[in-house]
């Protein structure tokens, strides 16, 4: 383990937000398998006094499910702690007075219990994984070339669950912003404003937080484009190719959450 | 039907290439049903002395099969007027030396036989409809990522079949390049090689020729971009919305086939 000061640790830290899977856990079919040491990596950070949040895309189940999941493993966290798209995306959707069309996971679905989803007039994307189907992405594509107002839960490329890499949200809101020449309004990471709003939570400026994630483009770039240090660990769907990214140069890069706790608390006060 | 001599006239025409899904016939379960005049149009051009190639970008059948097909409408037709992406796409993988992972519809797949498939390096996509699964787009995603070399036959958005719009090939195509950061080659329209090729093999030249299709983008926006002459028919995919696209402005429209071709016979020598 690196033991000198790294550079991105020149600059104090008061504030950590964490990205969840990849970082840890690794998703899966039986609830995936916990990542060795983040556990206790998370408790370490807390016990230090550094304030966190969880910042994940997660769609697939509520906030509350996912707590008692990651419950499972060890982790003692509270629904308070998490930033996930799914309440954001009912904040606007209820401000805008918008009857969505949803293309998501079951699993996601009681968090916009009790919406007006009649006559649908613009299209919620999210993880849908095997509920992307050819007739899936039709009908999500007819009510969006008549409406052309698509929300996209994320935008990430892909991630790892069950040990191989699948493909995440972003390419079908990719497909969909083609198939209808139109944009995807992001609700979550990358979006700076998802990241802003959990440090607001905490109460931290942008220059003392840093970002933790395996997605090159998702967390660490999304962070740094709202001014957050953005450090990316070596777990989940990192590859060695993202050592060498065209346009993201993380802060740093560390083998595991472990390993960036450790530097954290030795040098971020 | 409009009488007096279209500007995109002004110029005379020796060939005609046209498309086949939504200007011939519209396609379906059964077969599909053909536009009502357009059997009588093609004959009437072809009497009149016009040269006419067929260029489809469908992928479903062989050029036999659809040549079958669209003679239980009346259509007398043979393969070797038709220009289709499959035996453009197979020269292409055999000059290259390229072992393709196809993700395309099994009605397509007689075109590719005795082709090496064994540890592909690189993928191929087409309209590959019902076959557009989360597990085929992430079985191809994980090929492509490696190898990074897509190649997209056609790269329409939609098309309309049974008498609603559905996707295409385009937005599968988009989605796979986002997640692995690539560009498709596009093999057949909007491809200038693709409408080039055919006119080469009619002998005309491209000021003397005219596209005739119901997409925009592919059939009038891609023979414009290779200097030939687009008109869009008011049949098959057509949307009213198309008569003020913000960035193709076809040479012409029309009501229907039997319509552009009694103007070509009447001004276009």
């Amino acid at each position: 383990m690196a033991d000198a000061k790294p550079k991105w640790l020149e600059r104090n830290v008061s504030g950590v937000l964490l990205d969840i899977s990849g970082v840890l856990y690794n998703s899966g079919k039986e609830g995936g398998e916990v990542i060795p040491g983040s556990v206790e990596a998370l408790e370490r950070l807390k016990a230090a006094g550094f304030k966190v949040r969880l910042c994940t895309n997660e769609t697939q189940c509520t906030r509350e499910d996912l707590v008692k999941k990651l419950g499972r493993f060890g982790y003692k966290l509270s629904v308070s702690e998490m930033f996930a798209p799914a309440p954001a995306m009912r904040a606007v959707l209820q401000k805008r007075d918008l009857r969505p069309h949803f293309l998501i996971h079951a699993g996601g679905r009681p968090d916009f219990e009790g919406l007006n989803c009649d006559n649908p007039n613009c299209v919620v994307i999210g993880d849908a994984a095997e509920s992307f189907t050819y007739e899936s992405m039709n009908t999500a594509f007819r009510v969006l070339l008549e409406n052309h107002t698509l929300f996209s839960m994320g935008y990430g490329k892909y991630y790892r669950t069950d040990g191989q890499l699948v493909l995440d949200v972003g390419p079908f809101a990719k497909a969909l912003e083609y198939a209808c020449d139109t944009k995807a309004e992001i609700v979550g990471k990358p979006s700076a404003l998802f990241f802003t709003t959990a440090l607001e939570d905490m109460g931290v400026a942008v220059q003392d937080a840093i970002m933790i994630g395996d997605d090159i483009q998702n967390d660490v770039g999304g962070a740094q484009a709202a001014g957050i240090r953005g450090v990316q660990v070596r777990t989940g769907k990192f590859r060695p190719e993202d050592e060498k990214h065209p346009t993201v140069k993380p802060d740093g890069f560390v083998d595991n959450l472990a390993q960036a706790v450790g530097l954290i608390v030795k040098y971020g006060k």
